[in-house]
């Protein structure tokens, strides 16, 4: 059975977007409507949608909000520079971009609006297959790994790549969601992802689903990978240099290192999107750097149950907030696309370019 | 000049003992007065009092505590046991009732409330010299490391190894405070140290110190460190095995593994009575797990600055808390104790014997 999303990350909705708020979860589901490019733009820059393949995508939709009335060339090249500086890490947003103007610089202004709109549909129908293909492909590294142990397979992962960074079931919770269809046992150990904590979606997302899971703070990665609690960390990517040093979100290097140090195997999941071959290594790639205030202040539920947001620190204190960082290729031990599991040094040959 | 605490952690109060409560900070700064030995063990257990070192010291103020009336043989073994009970990786615990049980089972009952009083104020007098002669030894890793830059030494550190954790000056911030002392420029990035969050009471320190530093969410600190943005790393412990391996708060053994892979040093700052000699190894030293609500709920301050608990996730979600991590010592470069730096491999040859 195929994975549906149990409510869609991004869906067109007339001639304006429908997205599912991000920035809002856990804690509350509500559907924001996006009418605007400049809502589109700020609906990337704030998070309320997230992860590499929904940026991509939302950023397709927003080309085609921005056509609405002014197809012009003018408008069009506004459009594209207006959404490709929302975000700087994740590529699949200068991918999608690129895909768009690539389809509508070409045709006459009057049959640009709905061209984007078939385009951006057809991006994230393909997310959705790729999705799965990379589901697929993993789960065959689980179905190995069940094999050599009675328990469920131990699978740790960081920040969320599971449906609600995509259009489909997820990149590095596509496998886990397609070993359970299979009746295969799994348990994730899910980082709570600090500052934005993102865990908690991964959490919610694998409750939601029945996958049995634990919730740590960062911290623990290392202690539970060097008791021997964890079988394989898989975590989503931002960007992939072409030398297979790879971008996610800060930590996830963390992770590859206590991954390396223990013997456990460490794989991306990403589409190729993600896959940046003009950016020849990891220094290479942009980190962006956030606002101080999301390591200062979170948010949750009182008691009354009431969503509020509370200070850790002043506002005024010193605090860095760099979103990403660069694990190096040495510590990867494959890189699962939807054209199959990779290693960092042959992903070049074995998968198509996703440029061209 | 010698360092003074601004707000002392721990002290005589007649018959009772006055702690600063380490729950409340930096929010409120507020004195707690423990007047038996239950309400000493549950400030030990409920982090009201915190660190390694105040730990040990509480308790035995708590011992102190507990025979006013009654200082029999039975009441005696039942402080000890109580006490001893209340968590399990921080060794110092354990040093500070040896050395209690030592000085005061061989004397006759009526004797004991006084004596244990007297031993009570030497061992937090003596954990004041010491943190001073660990500032003083590790000043000169920040002097050598001044020497070859230009701008102010980059110190890491992790959870709170500050004044607020000792008697005195601090054990891995007692170098910072004495370079600052000395006028040589230091930065501190201060690790948030989720799920506690007690690199907020590092910040606050450093802060009301006027010591420059800058405030990361855990998950920052392996791109810091591989992008050369940090020039020693420095952690207090809670418990050091003979053969070097030592237990620090979760998430140093991640620091650790970044610092090694980017040549950075790695340091351990304690007090000999944080080295258990009888403790062969890591895999012997006991790890503490906690309540899973500390990963699930934290506190901060509302907008009109109430102190307000936050839940992030359902109190029924699935979390795992493990306070501690081992430090294998292959990734320790050297041990900073008040004897001098040592190296794990010569702390045994090098350092008196702390339970002799």
């Amino acid at each position: 059975m195929p994975f549906v999303q149990p409510f869609p990350t991004l869906a067109r909705d007339g001639d304006a977007a429908a997205i599912l708020d991000q920035t809002l979860l856990p804690y509350r589901r509500e559907t924001r409507r996006l009418a605007t490019l400049e809502e589109a733009a700020h609906a990337i820059r704030a998070m309320q949608v997230r992860g590499a393949p929904l940026i991509g995508a939302t950023a397709a939709f927003g080309v085609a909000l921005a056509l609405r009335e002014d197809a012009s060339d003018a408008r069009l090249a506004h459009a594209l520079a207006t959404l490709a500086a929302t975000r700087p890490t994740a590529v699949n947003l200068h991918w999608a971009l690129a895909r768009m103007r690539a389809r509508l610089e070409p045709l006459a202004p009057a049959s640009r609006h709905d061209a984007a709109w078939a385009e951006a549909e057809a991006i994230r129908v393909e997310d959705r297959e790729t999705c799965a293909a990379i589901g697929h492909h993993g789960v065959e590294l689980l179905l190995a790994l069940a094999a050599r142990r009675d328990g469920p397979v131990r699978v740790m992962t960081h920040c969320n790549a599971g449906w609600l960074a995509t259009l489909g079931a997820g990149t590095a919770l596509a496998p886990v969601y397609e070993a359970r269809e299979r009746g295969i046992g799994v348990h994730v150990w899910v980082s709570e992802t600090r500052p934005r904590n993102q865990g908690l979606l991964t959490a919610w997302e694998l409750r939601e689903a029945g996958v049995a899971h634990t919730l740590i703070a960062d911290n623990a990665a290392g202690l539970l990978i060097a008791r021997g609690e964890v079988d394989v960390v898989i975590t989503g990517a931002d960007r992939v240099a072409a030398n297979g040093d790879s971008a996610n979100k800060i930590g996830t290097y963390l992770k590859a290192l206590a991954a390396r140090e223990a013997g456990v195997p460490f794989y991306i999941a990403a589409p190729l999107s993600t896959v940046d071959f003009a950016c020849p290594d990891g220094a290479a790639i942009p980190i962006e750097d956030r606002d101080a205030d999301e390591v200062l202040a979170v948010q949750g539920l009182t008691e009354d149950g009431q969503l509020a947001r509370v200070r850790l620190a002043p506002p005024d204190a010193a605090a860095a907030n760099p979103a990403f960082d660069v694990t190096p290729a040495r510590l990867i031990t494959g890189i699962l696309t939807e054209c199959g599991l990779s290693t960092p040094e042959r992903l070049r040959e074995q998968c198509p370019n996703p440029w061209t």
